[in-house]
């Protein structure tokens, strides 16, 4: 067990991050497995509220994935999928927003809020915070033409106004944000929750994204946990994807980073949201525990 | 058709009204058969965008019944009654506080922004904004005796905490408020729309109190409509009851105007929400349209 | 007799123009018929007040010609015009300013109050609003030469220091001008209330120009009422004068109006008075009432 | 003549005074023949524009009877008095009006802002400053029996709202008021300047009134001006008008300090405006100048 | 060595003290082992620095005798002593004053801002903070009888005026007081830094008083560092001094605790200086680490 | 003995020096004779108070030769001097930091306060308000080269960080500086006071920088007092030092001047200290007693 003088000891080597975060704001998608394991929620949180106290003003923004599909299964309402994005008529819209937005957004406000923190929850519709229009879905043909195909409530962020979480921010409350977004006729739409948070970084001139991720972070060899790149350049992107170290779900969680990157954010990262603590580690040790993308 | 001179006689008649509540709050419970007609919804929102625009701070609170109930059957989950109140498991409670949270309020969010307001959604757990503690509930049995049973998270509001609602007031933005209250472990509980919005007005030192119903106000004699009690008196509230005038669902929402009129509101409304804009005829015009019950 | 969903309609109609013009300065030339007719008065100035409510910034210069002329009779103090304009000797001039800054500047005050206002009267001396110089009067010779000739203490508005009305306006005010304008010597000018009208309209960076006039507005036909232009652009003005469409007393107006828009001002109209709340229909409905003249 | 550290050391001398009034509200009456004379005009003014400088908050209430008479003379209106008092009819009142709010008061506006201060005039018209209810005339019957009498539009102040005298007070403007106050129906009054002066003080939380007159000051021997009493205890002031030391035009003066002093203003003065610099002299130095009425 | 793992750990149990000083101002008495010791000094400092950025406003007052005595002998100054008091005459006083203001004041400042703080060092004479009066020395006679002595420059701290204090700590900054106080005619006294620390602390409003020494706290048994008495109430000081538990130096320093807690003071604190961080030991865990003394 | 009239008229004198510069920071370099004669201590601080109160924003900087060099006596410490700068040892260093920050800045405070002012003393320490590099001292050798020698704790400032002098200024406080910079690791660096002053004032845009010496200013003919250069141009410098008309110490301090216009300070004075009130004529009275430089 560690002595009072070692606990003091760790303490204070966290002085120079929190000097150096100080006012700052962190943008953090928050998914995956960390969504999921009770354990691995608080640790989460607790970090959220921790950095709010030390002065910086983070800002979740939340997915939901497995809640969903369980709800449209309970419902029997099947799922269909392309191009990768579920096709969501306007049945499923309606369950995705009420999962989202009023099952998940409401279970994270009200956790933050029993840890210590004062926390407000928003959807993409509340002050017109997201706003979006539909997106096409692209079905890629073996004679390698592309068909474009309606896949329903699926959006595409085209504004952001983040004067709602400005000002609550400004008046101490961490903002947590589902991803549904507005459309022009007032209708919702489902965005990625990824881009939404890499839209909302850039929109509120935020120091940093972190995207919480079920692997370690990028791996030079699949096969070899100690291969991890800690620190990628956005310029060497598109090379890292030709030669197969970024593939699959990681291309698009990397593209949201640099398009953070190009839009003025200081530093984004891609972390094990498995790893208890990952966001303190990174925010407040040395030794990152992921991938740190930077221009 | 109007003349010119006849709309501009209208617009000036509303300017004594519009002076005499200039910078007040006013708390709109709304719900009903306002809450399901497509136009009685534009109307009643367009006059609470209207009420801001003019000086006033409308907050709104909402209701959910019938979405409510069709969700849950859709799921096949059955609903148990016990002395008029739901028995809601936590099965149940979900599935409440999806449809509250997750989809009215964002709809009713999402209609004011489209009208030209600025709209914020919020639950109880929002910044603690509503804090309850399990309700019993109460068996009349024949002999005259009363037994307590368990009726789930059906929750009786014990705190209200309004800070995040005078910031959204004060930002230029309309307050939307979902009636799921947080319990003393972050557990969510369904409260009463009516006794939510009568709560909230006190906390926030509302100057009225409206509530949308779907009959015509208090009527002396039900069968003629023309009986019509425009205003009647906290006082003489246990009369009207004695006498059978207030009766059934009635007595509740009478009872949470007399609790929120001690409270220091100042005047509190019965209004017939089927009614196109009657929230605007009460607010702009000599004419009430409903009953008002004044200490 | 309307109904009261008849009248709950036309307030919503208002809705959009409330909306847009919202924290809009407007500058209101108030003069001519609408501020002898005691009825029309009372119209301008609810306008005017409902104008505030609604969360414009009002802004009233005021004119004065007949009652000066009444009171210079009363004197015995003839008076002689050079040009068209009123040879204003020192003992003129007190007697224009007594009448404006004590006499109708007051009066407006007083009946804004009473209508539920707050107004503050002001001239152009106080706090520096409106400072001039000289300017020469202009006697055109019959064999085409121009005759400078002195016509007294007519002055020309040189600089205008707005700082005094954005206070008032800051503050809930409505102020409301007398053009009169002080001198590099601290001497008293009388200045064309139009030009005062534009000149603040560009200093204040306000948003509309309203002049009140005794006429129609631009009519192409003279002798048909239903030729008015509702809508000419300040680049066709030359030609309508040019063609004798724009002519007399209209012309100074136009220009102030042409100046106005050159200055940043984003819209000019051009009302007829003598119509009860003209104002209010201008701005608040789509169908305009005089002409309006824009860049 | 004086050398340069003769010039410094009186400079340092105003040290402690200055000091001791920063940030304190005085009240100034501003009449008589100060009001008259040019170079006292420029003295005064002066004096108030320096208090401003070095902290103070100035306010200025003047008089304006001689002016008032001469143009009343010129326009052929009689003056009728009873019981000291003006009897003032609408027709007189309108001049009253006229010279007090737009010529006297524009002309002290002028002249302090020429010297190098920022003025505003006010009337007790403006934002409803001044508020007055008609006042009876009584004669004084032979018999000892009162009659009274209509002397017409002469008030009586019955409430002060100073927030416009606050706010021009915190923007650095020097608020300067003609004595003419409003009635219910918005109608004038013409109200005594003293009187107003006082009252306007006490409504302020003023630290100081200053009256300024014609006469020394309270004399104990009025043929000995060495016999001047620096101060009196408002407690005195019965026993100083049953002996006559206080009597004729003076006892309205001294009871308007009395009233001011009741209503929590410090130190209440009244000075000879005969005297240049006489304010400066008072707030400045050790040797007042001429009466000082304290608690 | 500490897994990253078990260092986040122990920043998480920090989390719930971060919660509970937020915002709440503590007075340091920072003086002996810790001032001297390098590495002490550091480990204060740091303490003080991380407690102003999680949020709380630390100040501190700080005494200095070992630097005050070495220059004084450097000097040749003999230090007499009465009654425990060095006796203070102006030669003396203007060294203390040199070292305590110029020398240790700005080598603690300096300090602060290297660790990332921002400090701003203080006399009691800045803004007339410390204001005393002389104390008279108090010789005990062998008799009984009390003899007062002239022990020169020794002050006793009879006004706070913390006005300086806010607006620094409002402003982000780590206010450094030395224990220097002004006098009546400006001159300068010594006074006791633990005294000043507690005068300070009720003046401010502090929630802790925090004295650092060179003992462990309060021993029941001296002999015996496991009978430390880690909380004590004010009310069984006279028993415990009575007792012999408290004596000698350490009587002042808990009567200081107790009248700080009379003025306000929450909760007080006498540390073992010589044990690294014991200040953040203090504060962010639950093992105090010396005396605490309530009310 | 003057008349109170007479020196009314001198206040009013300076009236326009006081509108002038109303709001204006002025830089005041304090040394020489008028730090050590009681009197002129006064009066200098006086004329500084007088600033204050009559609006301007005073910022004293202080030197401190004569009470440095007796200091060292005192303690036997050798002065040695190399081009004219003092070899400061680290020991050195300890007494000059001690006898400006701790010794004479508290007395020029505890002054200023009694004269009525609020200052508040710092170091170039405090807030990191003056930050330098060590500075090498150079010796001119026979053969005209120059050799760099070490002189020890001799700093030049590099950077001027003046936020907490904003933050007292806006305070209603007098900041009085002692001329000592922090270096890169914390360590104390003597700094001319003349540079302190002059960097301070462009960094803190200032609108005047005023340097007290023992000299008339700059004569033409130095045996004649009546050749005083009332006003020389930076431009000019260059020629009046080629001149010798400028020469020995004078030409650090006007280049120090020249610096400081370059930098933006609007006018730069070298006054006599040695004359009372030199401040107050300068900155109230037309007649200027020292050289004014300008652009």
């Amino acid at each position: 067990m560690l002595s009072a003088q070692e606990k003091a000891a760790i303490l204070v080597e966290a002085l120079p991050y929190i000097k150096k975060f100080y006012g700052k704001t962190v943008v953090i998608k928050y998914g995956g497995h960390a969504m999921v394991d009770c354990g691995l929620k608080k640790a989460v949180l607790t970090d959220v509220v921790l950095m709010k106290y030390v002065g910086m003003h983070p800002v979740i923004v939340h997915g939901g994935g497995p809640e969903i599909t369980a709800m449209l299964q309970k419902l029997g309402i099947e799922s269909r999928f392309v191009g990768g994005l579920r096709v969501t008529d306007e049945e499923t819209m309606e369950i995705v927003e009420m999962v989202l937005a009023g099952k998940l957004n409401k279970e994270i406000v009200s956790l933050i809020n029993r840890i210590g923190g004062k926390a407000v929850g928003l959807s993409g519709k509340d002050a017109c915070l997201l706003q979006a229009v539909k997106k096409p879905g692209r079905v890629y043909q073996p004679d390698g033409t592309v068909e474009m195909v309606d896949i329903g409530c699926v959006g595409q962020v085209k504004k952001v106004n983040p004067a709602i979480v400005h000002t609550l921010i400004n008046e101490g409350y961490i903002p947590v944000v589902a991803p549904v977004a507005v459309g022009p006729e007032g209708e919702s739409y489902n965005v990625n929750a990824d881009t939404a948070a890499g839209e909302l970084a850039v929109a509120l001139g935020a120091d940093k994204l972190i995207i919480l991720t079920d692997v370690e972070g990028i791996l030079e060899d699949r096969e070899n946990k100690d291969s991890l790149l800690s620190v990628i350049r956005a310029d060497d992107v598109p090379d890292l994807i030709a030669r197969g170290i970024i593939d699959g779900g990681m291309i698009p969680k990397v593209e949201c980073c640099t398009r953070a990157l190009y839009g003025g954010v200081n530093t984004t990262h891609i972390l094990d949201g498995r790893v208890p603590h990952s966001i303190l580690l990174e925010v407040f040790t040395d030794k990152g525990i992921g991938t740190m993308v930077v221009r």
